[in-house]
């Protein structure tokens, strides 16, 4: 693969993935939404099925890694990519991450604006996001970032470690296509399902971002994005959702290649 | 294939597609039925299975586009389709999109007369819908056509462009067949999964017609169709789910023919 | 095939079929289960599914019918089975339907007990179904065999039809093994998708039998069971599930013959 | 396969699948959860996906069997494994249950404090789970061993012996790879959703144990962890969810081997 087909591909699909997985947390949370509470199933099936998306609409270009953490352990794996890659790789997911975010903008602008402009919700009991909101810290942050419910550094950092660990390393035993670098079309969707099974198990806790990229492009949309009374961007947690799973996606690739290659 | 396998392949295939489609919307919809209320996620899995469904019954016809803005694609498409065959595509996708509506109602007969007609329902609080029904602008259109929660044109186009830019470039990408031109057994199932994606993460703002054909026909027949108190079919919105999915279709082959043939 | 690889098979498999159906509609319905209220999804998915590990583990022996308007579809069809098999198919069929129907009552013994006698259930409002048990008309019947939400005979027939004619042209198109006599691994992943499609889409108004012998056998099995206050078995509405999916397995023939073949 | 190969890929096959099995009980039942009250069929998916993930990441080192169950059933296989394995399995199946239930405890650390410690639940009814954890019996044994609705020992015993049965028999039926006496990639994906149907259909007495390692494990690691006021360990239940997968094992081997091999 040429560096102009691996930025590319990472760059369309991580946008895809951020696009459909950050649409999904807003048709769930907005106001004028079709599916404004359709629930935790939504949100997890929601992303899993992004990814599937995202995989198909960037593999035959570059792997389909569309995660800093699953290029980090492809790049540790025996026999895996070359180093020299890994920034092309990271470069197209985070921009392809910010652009991902945009569009959720764009596709929900009626919605945004009716969330964050008018609290009155006629008939509808006031939930605690929209409580947060009035009070200033608007619960849109969670369409773009992730956050803890309990915010604990070391459990936090935990979470997205083991999160991100069951995430590699079916990526690495199952997910790759033939030449292990990289995921084809039935490695999609068995990671899709994989994704799906890591929200419904282990998001309670943080969100589960276990992917840097998907955390930290959309963050920085948030920031930039013109939306009234959007609160802030809660910088002071954006680390964990990017050293968690780098450390995550770092042991990964130890226990591939000690236990399995 | 022939143009008479196309046109029969697509008919039936679209016919299926909304019976499917627009039957899980009157289930849940609609009084007197088992599934009333069951929430977005059927609605989003009925619409990806009803495509599954569909595409398994007129792939080996057709290929199965059950979609303009595919099958405009697919013209579009280095080495893809004929020209001459668009017409007869489009044409069997509406006629097969009319009798797939013309089906829900039988199917649904005595619970559309249950809803349309007995205003009271006993034990159960008057939802938005029920509300709306009593005022002259009767849910039941959403059971044939889609319509925006926040009615603003260019936000309201947008959201159907990249809604089919997703899909169209993930069927490019992976669901087409042997001889890309159209959809195969395992194009199927991946291609369903795909809308149910769609419909997770972009249904929210306009309910993702994402198919001219899918909208414009059924909304046909609940002009002509002899419901009671059925409201108008609101037409003045009738041009946005079919420009929208074109323009959309057409974009996604300009991308699929520039990063990937 | 042997006709007692054929009689066992289709024994199993139906038993399985009916077990795992009948356990969904048992787990959402009765008191001190840990699925009750599980909601309309579960009980789609839950019969797609068993759908699934019913083919599963009866396409090796008997090609997995398991419904005798599959079996009548596959004699009408070019190339299909013999004549001379039918009664084997149908006989083995209503046997384990009733089998797995009196599998639902021992797995869900003391559930079916508590349901039945005691009446009071602390902490929940009375639903419909507890208020029709109460007149006498127990719920407990829908574990067994479906009924109509409006009883119009042309109707229910007509929806019966309709859905059979969907399951059974997806099986012929593309759910059938090597020889075209039966369904294979791949066919039953398939085949219980639809399935789950045909609950979603056209369940509402009826319940959706498409299958003679999952209503039937059932039925006989909620005549004959020692259930206290068990109400009667609705043998006036018998006929339904069973004349329309024979019919609709017919059509769904025709149309493959005359388009497809 | 070596020995040390099936012993360390049972170890971490069976940890993932009770880190994602116990997780999203974990998620569903704790305060300070995102997935808070998912509902049951978050359980049952998020339980099957967690089949599909374990067994991606073990199928390779010792064919995925993470079930005592599975293991006694392919010895008593013709042609099945070496009894001199049997322990080998069991011995990695059982650790494995440990870790990946200390592993849930890590990644759900602040969530346990704040659901056994702070009762007050602002906002949101007491449910029955709330009341029983106040009395004393915790529902957090819940999320990791399984519990009766109904304590009736013969039916609770009856319900794992034909809960396992449906699930052996679809594992040596359709879910074994090449050498049968594993799992492989497929396989994994069609045992994940034969779960997901084990669990809908016959979930609803017993909470579906139909695997010993699945709840002695967690049940040892429950009584031994410091969680404060966690309740009894309710060892006086202990044997049904052992034994009753085990007989039923063995039955679905004995019909295996006189109907299928």
């Amino acid at each position: 693969m040429s560096s102009s087909d691996i930025f590319i591909g990472e760059t369309i699909g991580t946008a895809i993935l951020i696009l459909l997985g950050g649409g999904v947390c807003a048709a769930v949370t907005l106001k004028a939404s079709k599916a404004r509470n359709a629930g935790w199933l939504a949100i997890t099936f929601g992303w899993g099925f992004a990814v599937l998306t995202a995989v198909y609409t960037s593999a035959p270009l570059s792997g389909a890694h569309l995660n800093p953490a699953v290029t980090l352990a492809l790049a540790l794996k025996k026999d895996g990519i070359d180093w020299s890659d890994v920034p092309v790789y990271w470069g197209g997911q985070l921009l392809g991450a910010m652009i991902g975010a945009a569009l959720v903008w764009i596709a929900y602008y009626g919605q945004f604006l009716a969330h964050l402009t008018d609290k009155e919700i006629v008939g509808e009991p006031k939930t605690k996001a929209v409580e947060a909101q009035e009070k200033g810290a608007g619960p849109v942050l969670g369409i773009f970032s992730t956050g803890p419910e309990v915010r604990v550094a070391w459990q936090n950092v935990a979470t997205e470690v083991i999160g991100t660990i069951v995430l590699v390393l079916a990526v690495l035993t199952q997910g790759l296509n033939g030449d292990g670098k990289g995921l084809g079309t039935l490695g999609g969707l068995l990671t899709a399902l994989v994704v799906v099974s890591i929200g419904l198990s282990l998001g309670g806790p943080t969100g589960y971002a276990i992917n840097p990229a998907r955390d930290l492009g959309p963050r920085i949309v948030h920031a930039l994005l013109p939306l009234p009374n959007k609160g802030g961007s809660d910088w002071s947690y954006a680390w964990v959702p990017v050293v968690g799973p780098l450390i995550g996606g770092a042991i990964a690739a130890g226990i591939y290649n000690v236990a399995f290659a």
